[in-house]
């Protein structure tokens, strides 16, 4: 069936090639390579949160260095709160590497996974990871950003401590690693199957190796972490055989009663355990490539074998770099850019590649995964794809997906459809990772993700299995505070926590299922969630003019202070921020709230005041790197709020403050994110406003004018078609729009339909240096 | 296939029946009910390890009560040694019933299981099994053997503590309960996930239950007992809707985090952790039943699931228990019997009924498995099964297998190729179960099984796979001083420990594999056993006459003592038992120990002699009650040697000897069993020996004539065929056996054939109360 969708889609090709032949080609295979402009380290330093190893787009394998593990805990192993910058197991500040492992989240503001981490060694066997007890050196190498590199599907650095070059590229299922190393007798290769992102010993419920034959391993582990009950399998060859191999086990229960017949921690070729870390010796000649191919699993080591079988039957390591590569330019050119300067195409491009490595394919070669509900499915007519950060990507990730990505994000969602039906719970996902639910933030913004498929007619999937699946999830009453939500028509603030966000979130939720149900002709559904979509009414405060947490009696919260994040009924935000999201009825909240002008003022303090070092977050997301005033870009609820003057009637203030952000709140140094990047949402932030635009209200099919950082840029469709945004007058001055045309029709406000990006053809931006509160 | 098959049989035993009518009809079907003498609480007391549960034949389901599990641990929480004597988890001495759990080992001398104890209770809920630290109550209730019955497939026992009648029976994949409340608007039924046998908080590595709606449960478990890595998954329905539940977490970590937003332990439907219990509530009338289906699979919570509705789609639970009852008789019905008295017949079915009890079914309804290397596999052209308790179970159970249940034996040999298939060593099973190898015991034992069923020309499975199998198993040199038993030809006793009977029983298995490869022509493999068959005789000691342990230089061990069963170079066994294992040939041995009449001599002194206290075992498996003599009938290594007479000249006193062990070492109670029936071992020696002979050397297809405690006996074959064995003259006096005729042929010497056995017809024993060394 697929192949007959590939046909269909190279004959469009090939037809609309006679119009546009360059275009077509090049989002093909574009002659220029734009993995160049890639720097993967933009963002590890501090909050970023992303790695800078080597994985193909959306692959389930993201291989990558995970550095001073030593920090995670005091010298009492205890939680050390430095940890969470260590989401994705890389800061760039350090100066050790204890291994590279196999995965690894982009950008999110919690953490889990690293599995598999591999380190070579030379010299006297080490099994500890870090200075022990006693004081003695771990198997860390200390290593040097000057003989550091990465790029798209490839990571390279020197081992200092044991002169041994690595080097990584991946296939989607496949990591492959490459370690040059000096003459030795006594080279090791550690596979730790202890560590864990964040913790070290504490999230291992069980690990298994096998080793097959003098150059093959399978085996799994079971983690408790932050996913409760995850099982990832691997299956993995070297390119020599191992002279010789053992492990040491850690568990304090130790399985030797039937064993002590034999030493089962050398040479034997079974080990099980909580905590167990296996090595492999080798001799080695001065320059000899030991090369590793490491497939994972969600379904059993058989499908990783048959995996690694399937994506790399081969020993070429560069052959793999090089199609990876390949793979990481087709995504990259699908939008050619023009910038004032190589920083900006650097930046652009570098937000392009964080968008393209969440959520993952998450299925075997077969089309077998691990569901929900922890049975083995198959996927029938689309790819399966895990790691939904719901919460921040529905904002912006998932709408680029719909120009960039249709046919993934068409699989996505039919993954999340796929997750409702496993989901005992009938819940499309929150937050759900590896076949896990993982409940982390507010909300059920899969329903916005459909809706905005749905009015941008994205994919194939069935409009009412995803209308019933969205309502589904709307009722599960013992949810989060949405029994109360259904009942009070607010969440209760003595009933629930961040009541306030929950109230707005789920009303901006409902307004999505009321765009399904009128697009489905569902009247009763139209009509139930409409009138819950208007709930957010039911949480501002005309007295002080701020959505306020109000009690189950009807009164609003005595104590309250709406410069705090923390505690005031909102989450990750406070009510300055969080308090302004009705993005599905933004002219009602203006006029709710005093009127344009009012709003106008209030937009312009937000941006402007000076706060307290109280209200700043030391070492989560609300930290001085991420804000303007009081405005938080380093975290998602104020994403839309630059673009809310639109609607008080200030275009040039939106087209000054998008400006404003992107060239203070992104960059291309390694600080280059002022926050996590969230599974790629800040990076997508970035890619719209860069273009122009922004979806204020995904579920619409509306895009809101902001000020576009692009002198040009050629957006190549899935449909054939393309689209060519050209900035006349582009300059670091001349951040204002003065008049906009759409295939030579002057624009009327300040809205783009999703048509005018998909239907192709040319929009023109004139910019100028003169503010106007009217785009001509 | 398999219905091919089963025409083609039917259609042989329509031929046959035209002969034999009345015969081949009961086989098939008997009009008697055999059932009513079985009494599973036979061996429920003291050492026999078995259960009073309700199983089918061969069930995967085998679910039985679990009794005072306070006894497993002492104040301290340490380890009991009376545990021990929990291996099926029940005692009969004992007062309380903590709950009913779906899996229990038979009779075996180590243990593990006793998944998913469920409890009915009522009033004030109660979710710890026993009394707790601070004094209160656990969930047991007291009961009496008045109120509780056992038969084949049937199990209830009124619950005093709750006024609740709890009845039990299963198919093979699916334990079915009733439970009959009194009125109670506080009815429970508790699902402890954390009861293990042996030990009830220390196995666990991870559970998982959902709530699929108001009467459906699903879930798994993955334990890191006995077998290092097992997981069984479960699928349950209950015929009531239960009005809420909820679980309790005993894990140290919570995984409150992102759950704190619900109450995640009442009413929400998904639970997991390391150590949970998960309560069901229900309002009950007086006589209310509540049932419960609760399926098992190796495989996923899916699979089981499958399981249940393919065995057990309804809710008649008096329907399951008459197919389950039926299918016992049908098993329990290939041998009738008439015997001197109704308590040898009690005695002679209930030992019918432990020879049907392991191995087990190990695969879903639709062939799938979890399989050595834990990736699902699907049989192909068998029926898999687990639990092989070799080094027990190779001496008679298999040979009776051979008799009875060739069809299994040819299915568990062919599960047996699988396991080595799946084996990373590349060895056929030890002592396994549940996708695992618990390495216990010596030797690679399924040689002899398989060395066996080639001999008697059982089953269809690959001979020259067979071998192959069986020559990587005995080439595995890092395998329990295996490499040195080539290097030196016997196992030096300062290389491993047990070193004589791991010489011996190598020496045996070694012979095993010879007979395969004379069988398929395999002249090297042949030559190179048939050597290393007769290592035994380098451990061999003429001066002191005895075996004895050898060190690597060649001398014998100085401190010696063959009374000893400890440390002495035996294992389970002294050198006076131990000592006389060269089953595959025995007039070699006979002669190297100095002749037949010394032989005499020194197997008088082993049955008459005293032994000091101190070489009896407490709560191990050499208890008074096993011995007579030096001779120990409750353990293994020694079920020969009272057959060993036959060789000596003295055929009588191997008939007196077997006569006694069967009066005194066997019976109709609950101390029936003198030993762990060890997954039917001892059970098949009675059988063997009831019917008057034995399989001294399994490999060959031979039997050692003995003294047949029945006065009649008639066996049903599964070729279509019928042997009647009648013994003249049978009396408790006359256990001399004068003559025998085979279809009216006077036998000489005392040695039957398989062939006598299973090509049909009468064997008459002439009995006498005179005994003579010559059997006429």
């Amino acid at each position: 069936m697929k192949n007959i969708l590939l046909v269909i889609l190279c004959t469009l090709l090939f037809v609309s090639c006679k119009e546009e032949e360059t275009e077509v080609t090049s989002a093909i295979k574009s002659d220029k390579d734009y993995t160049q402009f890639v720097n993967p380290f933009i963002g590890t330093s501090k909050m970023g949160h992303v790695f800078p190893g080597a994985t193909a787009p959306f692959g389930m394998v993201q291989l990558s260095p995970q550095t001073n593990f030593e920090v995670m805990f005091d010298d009492e192993n205890k939680y050390n709160p430095e940890t969470y910058e260590y989401c994705a197991g890389y800061q760039y500040r350090d100066t050790t590497i204890i291994g590279f492992a196999h995965t690894n989240f982009s950008g999110t503001g919690h953490s889990d996974l690293g599995d598999f981490l591999v380190m070579p060694t030379t010299g006297k066997l080490i099994l500890d990871p870090i200075k022990t007890k006693e004081g003695n050196k771990g198997f860390y190498s200390v290593f040097n950003h000057d003989k550091e590199n990465a790029s798209p599907g490839y990571y390279s650095v020197n081992l200092e401590s044991y002169d041994i070059l690595a080097e990584l590229t991946a296939s989607e299922r496949v990591g492959f690693h490459q370690y040059t190393f000096p003459q030795s007798d006594s080279a090791h290769i550690i596979l730790d199957m202890v560590y864990n992102v964040y913790h070290h010993d504490n999230k291992n419920v069980w690990t298994f190796i096998r080793v097959e034959n003098d150059s093959t391993i399978t085996g799994y582990r079971q983690t408790k972490g932050w996913a409760r009950d995850k099982k990832i399998f691997f299956a993995a060859k070297f390119s020599k055989p191992f002279s010789s191999y053992g492990h040491k086990k850690y568990d304090k229960v130790k399985y030797d009663g039937f064993y002590r017949r034999f030493n089962q921690y050398e040479n034997f070729p079974e080990m099980a355990g909580k905590d167990i870390r296996a090595y492999f010796n080798f001799k080695t000649n001065k320059g000899d490539k030991i090369k590793l191919k490491f497939a994972l699993s969600s379904v059993s080591s058989a499908g990783a074998m048959a995996n690694l079988e399937a994506e790399i039957p081969h020993w070429d390591f560069n052959q793999v770099k090089d199609e990876t590569k390949h793979k990481w330019n087709s995504e990259l050119s699908k939008i050619e850019v023009e910038t004032i300067d190589e920083d900006q195409k650097t930046t652009f491009y570098t937000a392009m590649y964080h968008t393209n490595l969440s959520p993952i394919i998450y299925e075997d070669a077969d089309g077998k995964y691990r569901g929900l509900d922890q049975n083995i499915h198959t996927s029938d007519g689309f790819t399966n794809y895990t790691i939904f950060s719901l919460w921040d990507t529905y904002r912006a990730l998932h709408p680029l997906f719909n120009i960039t990505q249709p046919d993934r994000n068409n699989d996505m969602i039919k993954s999340m459809l796929a997750h409702h039906d496993q989901s005992v719970h009938k819940m499309l996902p929150i937050w759900s990772h590896y076949a896990n639910e993982n409940w982390c933030m507010i909300g059920y913004h899969a329903t916005s993700v459909i809706a905005d498929a749905m009015a941008k007619n994205v994919g194939d999937f069935d409009y009412e299995r995803a209308l019933e699946a969205s309502v589904n999830t709307a009722s599960v009453r013992y949810f989060d505070g949405l029994g109360d939500y259904i009942d009070y028509q607010y969440v209760p603030d003595d009933k629930s926590h961040s009541s306030v966000s929950k109230t707005l979130e789920y009303a901006y939720n409902d307004w999505c299922i009321y765009q399904m149900a009128k697009q489905t002709e569902n009247i009763k559904v139209a009509e139930q969630f409409k009138r819950r979509s208007t709930y957010y009414k039911n949480v501002y405060d005309t007295e002080i003019g701020f959505m306020r947490p109000k009690m189950s009696d009807g009164s609003f919260r005595e104590n309250f202070d709406p410069m705090d994040t923390h505690g005031q009924g909102f989450i990750e935000g406070n009510a300055w921020n969080y308090g302004l999201y009705v993005p599905q009825n933004i002219d009602s909240m203006i006029i709710m709230m005093g009127g344009k002008e009012r709003m106008t003022n209030q937009l312009d303090s937000l941006f402007s005041m000076e706060i307290d070092d109280k209200y700043i977050e030391k070492h989560e997301d609300i930290t001085r790197d991420g804000i303007i005033g009081n405005y938080v870009h380093g975290n998602e609820p104020g994403h839309h709020i630059p673009y809310l003057y639109n609607w008080t009637g200030h275009p040039e203030k939106t087209q000054e403050r998008v400006r404003m952000i992107m060239d203070t709140m992104y960059g291309p140094t390694v600080e280059g994110l002022c926050g996590n990047d969230d599974a790629g949402q800040m990076s997508a932030w970035y890619i719209f406003s860069s273009l122009g635009f922004y979806p204020v209200t995904p579920g619409s099919a509306e895009y809101s004018i902001g000020s576009p950082l692009v002198k040009e840029a050629k957006i190549h469709l899935s449909n054939g078609k393309n689209l060519k945004i050209i900035a006349k007058n582009q300059s670091r001055e001349n951040v204002y729009v003065k008049s906009i045309s759409v295939n030579g029709q002057m624009l009327r406000g300040n809205i783009l339909t999703h048509s005018d990006i998909v239907d192709g053809g040319e929009i023109i931006f004139e910019m100028s240096s003169k503010p106007s509160t009217v785009i001509e």
